[in-house]
């Protein structure tokens, strides 16, 4: 007998409802149910207007988790999602997922009936959407939308809800891109740009469809929980680290770096990151193929801690995309231990 | 006799008027200004809705420059900045200026005296600003005014200007930290964080000063014009470029990097991008000290020549904190004119 | 009750008597004997022709151990050393020694008195010794015997032996240094060019000490026995090691040499040495400081065995300059054993 | 017309006639002649008993040039070599050339007919030659002579001249390998192994051929001349260089190998040699792919030149196998010039 009294497990992301964010934690959670059908619907998602305070949630116990871009985000948020995972206390990350960015051109349906007949796309004089998203789109508005105006959105699933709203204060001036002037929070457009999810919650007309002048961007997120039990490895994982340098120096990070290559271990992502501690002050965040449970990431992390100030460990979780870790000769877990047994024969143990 | 018919000249920025980056491009015109009196007051400021659509104006020659943020700006474009600077037409940074990060809590005027007599700071219910600024001020903000909701913005000098229009529609439910639910783009606040440039434009009461959590906080912005010629070597210099490697695997970062090594070059920021060309496909982005006029960074760039698939060089400018570039021993440009000296011998040349 | 009965140690050393070889294993022993007075005059010292023949009679058992030169030595021998170490059964090196050379000028006593009143220096015209000895001596003997040709001996012992049996064939002509032609082995000198111990064990007559035209010469030799139980460390400790490479390309060596730098650990000697498996087929020999016992020596010979096709460990011992090893931020023994405690609270072991 | 009344060149090796090193010498000038008809017998080879007599005597300018062993040479000189080499006025090496290993058994003709029918080899109890030679024949010897002894020469040719003299003391106890003891200078044997060249200049006769125990090995010589024009590139080159590091530090040789490998360049032997100001004082005598003219290699030595106390260039010349050196990607010529253009055009200049 199922217990149906359970309370849902809550997740957080950064909202507001409709973001890509929220599609990568919805797609996630559709992964796990697939796996474990009795989970489906037992959830609930929490939108949060900052990756710092979607944080903090979690380290509270608010929610389980939360969903938080990590990487080339259409609304920003990676340069806070790597500060506010460097600093309180350690969270980890416990997956990865991957959203394609695709964007749609939305209006609110003239009367209900949704068939859009009302508007044709050429009468639209002024679109919302957020600055990045307006930005990929730019190719597409230039050719079929000449004349219209950019108003600028804090994030597409804002620009969507107003436009389901409706409200278009009469004499509200459009910001232009020509001119870049601001203004205010007044909407004063007919048409959103906003990911198909944010179109489809808010009951908008889609007018057209894959806008974005670059097809196949996708994005990376991740799902950030408090610490505890490791993702299990998977032979196609990767590990999340921040290193804080113990001088400033030509060829320091090269150290650093040296004790990945010679352990075979690839990089997928590295960013200097203020310290605040003092300008000059850096560290370094970094992806790397592989799991902590791997012998070679752990001799790898046993170096970093010994030549690093401080290291902070965010985590070992299975790659969104499942592309295996390669191996060199030399760094597997056998090789590792097969090299400990010749040292203690060596020694004498 | 001076040109008075001479038009200004044009400046873009990341917009809208009163943001950090308009701070940062005043202060460094005034730095020029102090070494040039002529040049006072002939400058034209135009704000831009997003960083590439500043750097398209640069490009068509629209402006003759446009600063934008390079490091952990509150209202982001950091990512989009590297972007934006590595397609397209290249232009190259000319110039460097750090701002630092402060906020005040700013109202309008009740009655224009401007003596904010009218309300005082416990009556306020609601705070307009951009959830990154919120993010820097939540620990005064749960001191001072710990019932008060955060209400989006698109930038906290759009916050401010909505505070100045008094946009307040009776009803309008603002978005609270609580819950995350976004309210449109409807203005609720009576109050907003915001720069002490943008309540001074705005002619906004300043309620609060330095309300920042961390003090100290800088920004990096840098100036961004169309190719041409450099600006001179100073000897406290920076210089970024973008590394396209050849292929992907363990210590071919590394390889880069020594490049800069071997030459005793210290970086100073590195950050990996996804191309755009596929998930896998980086590039690498990264300022280091010096100029390309210095011996040892152009043999370090010709060396990354070799080995890149691509490097894209993005300028050489004076250090916005005029440190001194260390010279390591055996770095010097003597270093390397007397081993070319020595090499020529050796050739019998 | 000492055991009066029990055998004498065997050491063996590369011969013949009165080499500086076999000055460094006596210097050995008094040290030893200086810790443990009841071994005092308890070895037999056995020469051998040969660094090889030596060698295997340890192997064999004959000798405990054998005392060969590893550096620079007056007589050679090096690098048959090395190779003699790398191949056959594994030996290992259990002490280092250091001798000064230095050489003396000696002729057989005129009529048995030692007082060499017969024969005055100027009337020397031939001095035998081994052509290495002869380079290292030319500067004095320029000065002081213009005239005196060199003959060549197979050793400075031997040139010392012959000069002490007064063999001198008339009509035997002498190579010299002018023409460079061999004399076969028919002794035909006065005096001979060899060590204090060679002209003191054969009763010549000293007639000029110091003549090393570099003085603080010092060669190094290693006292080799068959594998068991490794000197304890002390702090101040040796690692002498073979590393065969998997493949021969650029940066190979440098793969090498990282694992002992990621590491914090010197090199004191390095020579590549042809396999013998074919031209272009080498190997490396190396000295580095530590023992095998430390925790940066284990972890970086782990390394290497995972990297190398081959690793041949030939021993840890004390350094004879017993200068103690520099041990670099984060490579101490509990730094490493600190790292892996973090390891496993990470692995949540 | 020829100039008959030309004086022949001379050139040196080491000594005495009938080594290795003078079969080095004679293939090289036959190389020479192969393509230089009119320079056939126009040379005189003059043997020195030492390497550095022989450099000293190119020094002095009575020798052309002088070949000497550079690598595992049968009877020794190689770090004599190296060392004579880094000292005094500095020399070049202007061609290497390889020597196979080849060893005869080889007696005096019993009545000068040269059949050698008087003397079977079971009757041979003693046999001459260099130690390092017995090493290498000693399997052939325990198989076909297992009751000789071996009787210790300075050089493979030395024993040879011995055999040839017929120089047989009766009584004179030839030294063994049983018991390793020294016998002085007197030769004590019917028959010697040495060069089947030594054999042929002394009209012995042969009684094995080619009874070394590991076929096919090779040594390395390279003739030495004093500085002036370089070898031209071949495309097949070496270049052979001493550095002296500035410190003595975990990872200083790292430093220097970088030169070498961030030009992609090879290195085919490496050797650590104490410099002689001291214990603990190291420089390393290394050869490289390459030629100096090569423009990766002449940037690597600049590198060098900058971050070295002291750096020895002993000379460009073609390989003695010719094998033509990789050229990695991004590290040729047109590489290397394509990357100063494009620094050019990045100064303005």
């Amino acid at each position: 007998m199922t217990d149906v009294t359970r309370s849902p497990t809550r997740y957080g992301f950064l909202g507001p409802s409709g973001t890509f964010t929220e599609t990568a934690l919805r797609d996630r959670l559709a992964a796990v149910a697939a796996s474990d059908p009795a989970a489906v619907g037992r959830e609930e998602l929490v939108p949060f207007p900052s990756v710092d305070i979607a944080l903090e949630a979690v380290r509270r116990g608010d929610v389980a988790a939360a969903m938080v871009p990590i990487e080339n985000s259409v609304e920003g948020g990676v340069t806070a999602t790597l500060d506010a995972l460097s600093s309180g206390e350690q969270l980890a990350i416990i997956a990865e997922q991957l959203v394609p960015i695709t964007f749609v051109l939305a209006a609110a349906p003239v009367d209900g009936s949704g068939d859009g007949s009302g508007m044709p796309i050429a009468g639209i004089r002024a679109v919302g959407t957020h600055p990045h998203a307006w930005a990929q789109v730019r190719g597409w508005m230039t050719e079929h939308l000449p004349a219209a105006e950019h108003v600028r959105a804090s994030s597409t699933a804002a620009a969507a809800a107003a436009v389901a709203a409706g409200a278009r204060p009469p004499g509200a001036a459009g910001a232009t891109a020509g001119d870049g002037s601001a203004a205010g929070e007044l909407p004063a457009y007919e048409a959103c740009v906003c990911s198909p999810g944010a179109a489809r919650d808010h009951g908008l007309r889609i007018l057209a469809e894959q806008i974005e002048d670059n097809a196949g961007a996708v994005t990376r997120f991740v799902l950030v929980a408090r610490r505890g039990r490791l993702p299990q490895p998977t032979g196609a994982d990767k590990t999340t680290v921040v290193l804080h340098q113990r001088e400033d120096r030509p060829g320091g990070l090269l150290d650093l770096l040296e004790q990945f290559a010679t352990r075979g271990i690839n990089l997928t992502r590295i960013e200097s990151r203020p310290t605040g501690e003092g300008l000059g002050s850096y560290c370094f965040s970094l992806d790397c193929e592989g799991h902590v449970a791997d012998e070679r990431l752990g001799e790898a992390l046993t170096g970093l801690h010994r030549v690093c100030r401080r290291v902070v460990f965010l985590g070992s979780y299975p790659r969104a995309d499942a592309r295996p870790t390669p191996v060199r000769a030399g760094t597997s877990d056998d090789d590792f231990i097969a090299a400990r047994y010749w040292l203690r024969s060596l020694r004498g143990e």
